[in-house]
């Protein structure tokens, strides 16, 4: 029987076994697993060892890997590739969970888990962790389990790395992952830790935004001036660093370092259109933090702005006098930070040293410029024709009954680059989380339904992928 | 006998009791009128007995009179107009000296002044004081009292005010020159408290710069946000800014807020020809502080950049993360401080009004700013074709055997303003300071030469002026 020949009964199972999976997801949620505070290391190691168990009853290989933080638990099992084309997968998440203060702003406990019904009758899971990761990483643990249940078997070859440094920077996973790239390498990455688009379209985040950041520190005199004296005829380095940054946009909200755009390709039509189809509005996107008008490339959809084209920002700038009242200096040093969201195949070297030259050609004769830089990672994606996606979206179409969208996350995740650049594999994202989670707030929130479908969804995905 | 005939012998008695004219200045050389501490308020007393007392041995009726801070020394006498032409004069100079510190870099103690003859035979007066302000006002003094034992008689109706906080913002001087106004508001003020153009050429200040300073406070997003969700769309303030600040210059370096050279008008071509036969160099004036290119109007020689055109500086710019390493913000808020030196008859309040119209058209609809205003004064000149300053030009040029310059100081002297706009008169500026004079530092020094000449320069002046 192959997968797909199993997958109705596999979904029946999910159906009516729901309430054993809450039960095992709300044994997770009550493990206080904070990551960021030394204090609750204890908790962090019992949930490793929850979650190894879980993956043990599973039938995986599982182990409690220690790091030098909270330890990483690996899972390994599943069947080999039963027609020599499916992929064995790397499944990421994550079992630490944010800090749940202010705790006088929770209704309930945040490790006591529970459902409430909202008005309208739509159930939701309150609790720290009940989406982010618990809740979602939950979801492919029990589409697995409602495989083995039915089938006696995983669909694939699995492996499962879930970590307990999600929420603290994962600072000690890239070496864990270079430690143990040779089982950590598989054919595709898998990860339930991002949302859909609305509560009714399913969507994979296919790719995320690189990054480089620059210091510029300007040089004009050797000392402070005063305005009186000099005023009209020492260079100010603000005004030389007002111009570098006001030369960098062009009116038309392009970014105008030359050779800034080599490597950024339009998105295919089709993918243009359905994200046109989302209806990103700026009253939606940009009301709630009190703006209205986008402030990105003209020519481009906002949701386009915000996830599939590069951005040049000033994060921060400073020179000269800057308390209360007035000082009439001019001063020697001015400086600013300077980062780029990078996409596609854009080089975070050959941007940086773009930027240093078009900094430089603007920089008078007798001023000099210092750089420092604090990043530079690539973008990531995956390609819209890769089979493992294609499959995935149609999977999370028949789940849902709407066409998977396909989206961009604006900021960076870095594992998932180091799956890419040190495993050399691509990773699939998806996820249920919606909008209205009070992901890392009080009363954090996973709906029942994004946990049933979640489930279902990943079924779904694993049998397709198995064909 | 007129003052001029009287001239000869004045300048011949001057020359033979320059040590005594020495020893007077020493005397109050010695009193550490240290305004800004208040630790030496007892010597600022002390120094403005000591002057009240210099002038009444010159025949002036003297007071010393108290404010909020340190006294005020008031002397009146001489005679009324000889011709019904001679103006009636208001002499300003301070009592009161900088702080002493750093100590140890004075190579013998401030307070102790001493001649030093240097190598070539060049004499010096060494002291804190030394030029600033009690060398340089004794010149006007020292010259009243050559007329006084010549003639018997001051040469004109001579009011003099020296104050004691000159170093420490003259705060209660506006209200003291608006309380006594009917006393102090003479045909012209004569001030001692600025430089020659070099040791050979002697020069009046006829001109000051006024000056607008101005805060900008722009909003853009209600909050601070993470640029990889909302770089791309959120508008950025200081983009915004840079813009700004950046299209307040026009390439050739003039200031492009509409409106604002009305009111600045061309200097005379022979007072242009006596700036440029100055041979003022990026050299000799940027080179000491590290530039090497002016900055100002490209069409305009340096000197007038930074003493008859007017400016507008960048003062100081903040926004969004200016700490260690790396944040990447998209700031919700960004300011800056700019100001400008004004000059001729550019209107503070109108140069206020089109700068923040200048901004306002370029703040974007869903953006707000916000102003600060901390200072607004007109500039100061006295017009080329005063008969005082003529004669006074005259009078330094039988003196100095060169052609008196008419110079423009780049910084604003605020009671200077009052003088004019309070008591309605205008204020010749004459002073005997050189460049290396180390005024406000340690070992401060006034070249006996200037001493010497300058009382003779003043004798002339006052002269000139009797006639």
């Amino acid at each position: 029987m192959t997968a797909s020949e199993a997958l109705p009964a596999v979904l029946d199972r999910i159906d009516r076994d729901l309430d054993s999976s809450l039960d095992r997801l709300f044994a997770l949620l009550r493990i206080q697993s904070i990551s960021t505070d030394p204090a609750y290391a204890p908790y962090c190691r019992t949930a490793a060892e929850h979650v190894a168990a879980d993956l043990r009853s599973l039938g995986l290989e599982a182990s409690v890997r220690p790091t030098a933080g909270h330890p990483v638990v690996i899972g390994k099992g599943g069947n080999g590739p039963a027609n020599g084309h499916a992929p064995r997968v790397l499944f990421y998440g994550h079992y630490d969970v944010q800090p749940v203060d202010p705790l006088d702003l929770w209704k309930t406990p945040p490790f006591e888990p529970r459902i409430e019904t909202l008005d309208g009758g739509r159930k939701i899971i309150v609790a720290r962790g009940a989406c982010d990761d618990k809740g979602q990483a939950m979801t492919f643990i029990e589409a697995c389990r409602a495989f083995k249940a039915v089938t006696g078997a995983l669909p694939l070859d699995i492996t499962m790395m879930i970590e307990g440094e999600e929420e603290c920077g994962s600072k000690n996973l890239f070496g864990f992952v270079r430690e143990y790239a040779d089982e950590l390498k598989r054919d595709l990455a898998l990860v339930c830790d991002t949302g859909m688009w609305d509560a009714e379209t399913p969507s994979i985040t296919t790719s995320l935004r690189g990054l480089v950041y620059e210091e510029v520190r300007l040089t004009c005199a050797d000392r402070d001036l005063h305005s009186g004296v000099f005023g009209g005829a020492a260079r100010n380095p603000i005004h030389v660093l007002a111009d570098i940054l006001s030369a960098m946009h062009r009116p038309d909200g392009s970014v105008a370092i030359p050779g800034f755009y080599d490597g950024v390709h339009d998105l295919p039509p089709d993918i243009k259109a359905d994200l046109a189809g989302l209806g990103l509005t700026a009253e939606k996107f940009l009301g709630p933090i009190g703006l209205k008008i986008p402030a990105g490339e003209k020519d481009r959809m906002l949701i386009e702005q915000v996830t599939t084209r590069p951005t040049a920002e000033v994060n921060g700038i400073l020179g000269g006098y800057t308390g209360e009242g007035a000082k009439t200096v001019i001063p020697g040093k001015a400086m600013a930070k300077v980062s780029f969201r990078l996409v596609g195949a854009q080089d975070p070297e050959k941007i940086r040293t773009a930027f240093r030259e078009f900094v430089r050609a603007r920089v008078p004769a007798d001023c000099s410029v210092e750089f420092g830089n604090f990043a530079g990672a690539s973008a990531f994606d995956v390609a819209f024709d890769n089979p493992a996606l294609n499959k995935a979206r149609a999977a999370l179409a028949d789940e849902w009954g709407k066409k998977a969208v396909t989206i961009g996350a604006g900021g960076s995740i870095p594992i998932v680059g180091d799956f890419k650049h040190v495993l050399g594999m691509d990773t699939l994202m998806v996820g249920f989380a919606l909008d209205d989670d009070r992901v890392h707030s009080p009363n954090e929130k996973y709906d029942l339904r994004s946990f049933h479908k979640g489930i279902r969804s990943w079924a779904r995905i694993l049998a397709a992928l198995a064909n």
